[in-house]
Parts: C-alpha cells; sequence; structure tokens
C-alpha cells in the first residue's frame, strides 16, 4: 500500500520548488543585469506603473516607453551602422552614375586611404547621405538595406551588426511588453534604415520607429503604378528638441519612461521626466573599455558634436533624478552572443 | 432505458444549431449592411486574407487598413466638424486677444451674419485655423477640444458630433480589428483633433491617427518645465499624394485596405490597390439626402475644392475595381441613435 502522508509531502514541496521556481523566473526578467541601484529602479517603475491599487498605476493604452538606439541598444562606436552603410553604398552608386567617381566627397570615398576617409567633414557626410538614401522606391530601399545587414560584419567582433544589439537592453524591451508597454525607438539616424530590421531584431513594428526622415514624392513608375521614392530633402530632425516634437507627432503621447545616452536625448530625457507619476529616465554611460568601449564621460573623452552624451548631461542625470546605467557595473553580459 | 439513438439526434441537431448560429454570428458583424456587392466585397477580402491556407494570406502584423475621416467615418456636410471647431474658437481668441475684432477675417466671424461667413475664402479659413489651432501646448488644446465637443451639437441632428458617426463604418472598424487588422484614420483634417476623441469614438488610438498637421515647438514654461507649443507652420499637408507619402512616414507598410470619398483621398486608394494579393479600396457614395446627404456625382453637384469626389474619382474607381458604397442602397442604417 502507499504511503498517502509521504507522497502528500513529496507533492507539496514539488509544488512549492515549483512555485519558488516561477518567482525566481518572474524576478529574473532582467538575468543580464546585475543587482543595483539602476535594475532596481526599472523594477520598481513597472511596477509601480502596473499595480492596479497603487497611486501611479497606468492604464495599460498610456504605457509608452521610448529607445534611442544609437549607444543605447546597440554599439555606435566608432561608427553608426547607418553611416557605414551609406560609405558601402558609394561604389554601388558610383557603377550606375561614373560621374562620381571625379566629384568629391564621393571621389574620397572610393579611392582615399582611412586616413582621408576619417577626415570627411559633417557637410561631406551629409552628402554622401543624402545620395545613398535617395532616388529609389521605399521598397528598393528596403530591400538594400537587407542584403547589405545579411553580409556585412562589425570588424572588431566579426559579428553582423544586428548581433550587437544590448542583450540587458533586449531584456528591458521584453521586460517592458510582457507588462503592457508599447515600445518606441525614436532615433537621431534614419527612420527608413531602423525600420529594415527593427521588427527582427527588436520586435518591434516600424510604426513604432521613429527617426529623422527625408521626404519621399508619390508619383507612377513606367508601368503607371504608384511609387513612392526617397527624395533628399530631410523632413523631420529627429534629434535635441526634434525627439520629443517627433514624439507628439507620431505617437501622441508623452512616455512614461525613456532611455538614451548622448546630449540628444536630453530633451526626450527630460520631457518624459517631467510628467507626473513614476516616471523611468535612464541614460546608458560607455565605461567598459574591455567588453564595449569607454567614451564620453567616462573617460573625460571630447565630445563629438554627433555622439556621446556630455559632462553636463551626466551631471544633470544625477540632478535630475535619472538613472545612469554603467555597462562596466550594471551589465553582466554585454550581447547575446557573449557566454554569461 | 434511454433511446440511445434519438438521444444521439438531438445532441446532433443542437450542434447543428449551435455551429448554425455561430456562422450566422460570425457573418453578421455588417449587420447595418445590405446584402449586395459592397458588403460582400469586405468579406470576402478579410476572409482572403486571414484564410491561412490561401494564396492571399497575409500575417496579422502586416495587416494594415486605412480610412479616411470626413466623409467615410462620420459627416462632413456641409461643414466639418474641425472648422466649426475653429470659428466657435474664435470669440474665445478675441476675448484674449481684442485687437482681433478690428481685424479681417476674425471681425466677420465676430459681427458678420451667416451669408458674410459663407462667403470666407480659403485664406481666411486658412488664418481662422493657424490662429486658433496654435499658441498653446498640445496638453491644453487636446482639453479645449474635448470641452468642445462635450456640448457642441450638430444643428440637424441636435447630436454631439461624435454621435454623427456612421454605424456601418463602426462596424467595418471593428470587423476588421476582430480579424487582427489595425486601423489608422489618415485625414486631411488636423491630426490632433481628431486625436483628441479617437480612441473614445473609434477606439483608434493617437498613434494610429495620421493627418495634417502643425509643427510644435519644444521649450519651457515659466517654472522650468518642459512644454510642446502648438505653432502656426503646417508640418505635413495630408491631402492627395501627402495621404500615401505621411502612411509610409506614420505607418511604414502599405495598406491593404482603404476607405474614402473624396479627390484627397484617390492617391490613397490606388497606393493601397496596387499592392500584390487581396486589396480592398472603397468610396463611400453621398447619395441619401433623406437620411443624410447627397452630393458630388450623386447629384451632380459642382465639386467643392475641398469637399466630395469628382465624377472623374467615381469613373476610375469603376475602371480600377475599387468598390463604391451607395449610402442610400448599402446601409439600411446610418446612425447609432438611429432605431435598425
Amino acid at each position: 500500500m502507499f504511503d498517502r502522508s509521504a507522497i502528500r509531502r513529496s507533492f507539496s514541496r514539488l509544488v512549492i520548488a515549483l512555485v519558488g521556481l516561477a518567482t525566481a523566473q518572474a524576478d529574473d526578467s532582467l538575468p543580464s543585469w546585475n543587482e543595483g541601484p539602476a535594475k532596481q529602479a526599472i523594477v520598481d517603475f513597472v511596477r509601480a506603473t502596473t499595480d492596479r491599487d497603487g497611486k501611479n498605476f497606468v492604464p495599460p493604452e498610456e504605457r509608452i516607453a521610448t529607445f534611442d538606439q544609437d549607444g543605447t541598444l546597440w554599439v555606435e562606436h566608432p561608427v553608426y551602422s547607418q553611416l557605414r552603410y551609406c560609405l558601402e553604398r558609394v561604389p554601388v552608386l558610383a557603377a550606375a552614375h561614373p560621374e562620381l567617381k571625379r566629384i568629391e566627397p564621393f571621389k574620397t570615398v572610393l579611392f582615399g586611404d582611412r586616413e582621408a576617409n576619417a577626415r570627411l567633414s559633417m557637410p561631406d557626410l551629409e552628402k554622401i547621405a543624402a545620395a545613398t538614401l535617395s532616388g529609389m522606391t521605399t521598397e528598393q530601399f528596403q530591400a538594400e538595406v537587407k542584403t547589405w545587414l545579411a553580409s556585412a560584419k562589425d570588424p572588431r567582433w566579426k559579428h553582423s551588426y544586428t548581433d550587437l544589439t544590448y542583450e540587458p537592453m533586449q531584456e528591458v524591451l521584453r521586460y517592458l511588453r510582457a507588462n503592457g508597454f508599447k515600445t518606441s525607438i525614436v532615433i537621431g539616424g534614419g527612420q527608413d534604415f531602423v525600420r529594415a530590421y527593427s521588427e527582427r531584431i527588436y520586435g518591434i513594428p516600424p510604426e513604432q520607429v521613429v527617426g529623422s526622415v527625408g521626404a519621399t514624392k508619390y508619383g507612377y513608375d513606367k508601368d503607371g503604378k504608384p511609387t513612392l521614392i526617397k527624395a533628399p530633402q530631410l523632413l523631420l530632425n529627429d534629434n535635441g528638441a526634434g525627439k520629443p516634437e517627433n514624439i507628439h507627432l507620431m505617437i501622441g503621447r508623452r512616455p512614461l519612461a525613456a532611455f538614451g545616452n548622448s546630449a540628444g536625448d536630453r530633451q526626450m530625457l527630460e520631457y518624459t521626466h517631467a510628467g507626473s507619476g513614476a516616471r523611468l529616465s535612464m541614460i546608458i554611460l560607455h565605461d567598459d573599455a574591455t567588453r564595449e568601449y569607454a567614451y564620453g564621460p567616462a573617460q573625460g573623452l571630447p565630445n563629438t558634436e554627433i555622439g556621446t552624451f556630455p559632462q553636463t548631461l551626466h551631471d544633470e542625470a544625477k540632478k535630475c533624478g535619472w538613472t545612469v546605467v554603467s555597462m562596466k557595473q550594471d551589465w553582466n553580459r554585454i550581447f547575446s552572443f557573449e557566454s554569461n
């Protein structure tokens, strides 16, 4: 005969073990984050905004979180991926338009050495961007970016650029969505570029990608079929004050949480933080020269015009109650391809 | 003893009845539509795009449907609701800025009779729109529109404007969403205006409202709090070619279905229809003078500059395989407050 009480005890232990496991898993939505104030701030914020009985409860439709991409969701150093894309498109463009081989800055990109390329000025880069990001249909552009991403590799890690997303931030995206948040990317870079991979890489659909964007021109191809051609005119500049302005334009609600890493994110972070109730404004500090890069205030490096956040922003973060995330201290893993 | 075969027969009949009921309910998502080619086109389109085994199946994330609002989802005749709003805001504006009482076109709106008001030109109306739709924070504007809507009544039906949505179109919105579609409003009118009520009235969140939109300016109030002030500059004109251009900008995918009623919707309808697979482009014909209005090609009325679709569009619809919806023939009910 069975010892029923023994079975019951075993069963009770099993239930306790399973419940314990479930609790641990629930608490472990952010396994790549070390315990500390940054991780705690995220968990506290989610609890406060989703607790139906709390004073900071927010209905699901108003749960908006916005993320800068370059330097916040993936590696931006030493060169933005989109800029690499533009530079690598120049030979393709020159094959179709040989006259470019004699015109600067295209000539330097095609025939210059690495140093000459590094000296390209901002107006040069803008000319290259305008030339390589316009003139095709929106569908052709999507296809071109996807083709490039399928083979391009980062020279340091020898991984595709889309592998270089920060695993701790991917966890934040999933954790927020699991708690009813709508996650949007709000970038200074090109909206159409990010939309070519955002759904696959971040689980973020195109309509939740807000960025700088060129005009498109509606027209008809030679068969009379309607087309949208990418034009070289900048329509929206999604940097600095442009971020909250375009969040209003494209999303229409003030975010509850915002994540950034540079001076171009300041207004988005302060606009988010200025709303009522529980708020989360976070900036990522690149202070890990070994596992990623150390730049900006972490190393007393000079601020580049496009690039990392200045010391003043770091000071402002402390003053305003934003959370500074140290990649070195707060993240036990940076990329998903690394062992934990 | 029970007669098992009799029970089995009864049970079979019950199952058939229940299945029949379920089928009838599924078919009855559009009860305000009369049977006919328009209703059939909607049902066929939804079946084709959601049938996993069919050649026209579309994954849920790509199921986008776009709707013009004025004259498509609610009454636009004889005056757009947003224009009424702007005209009714003039006295409020003049109370704060008395100098407007001596300046045209504000003087006419304040002291002119109905005929003088009807003669206001397009540039006059643009001046009124710019003055009444800018100068406040985005939150203040939302609150002002909500306050106005809570008391304003349409002079013919004595109902609030938000009651004047077409019940058959509300059914289409719900039917599409129940089948995994994302429904967006794409309007020539003001995006911020519609966002003040779209969630409540149509179940459409602000980020799915695309419209003409003025710039906002990021800044700080006297307490240093970040604000977005509505500026009088037009940023996006969401009419004609602007509709597909802004669909790309704001949604980033070509719609599978589009609904409109005027010349300003032509490009959206043809852009939608030009995609591959099953497509649905529909135009609402206002041909019911008794229950709503008859205007445009239905009555051989002249085309207004802003307003209904011209005869050429009606002809194009037939040529291109778009579906023309006759309010008189296809809808057995127009408003939810009418008995069916």
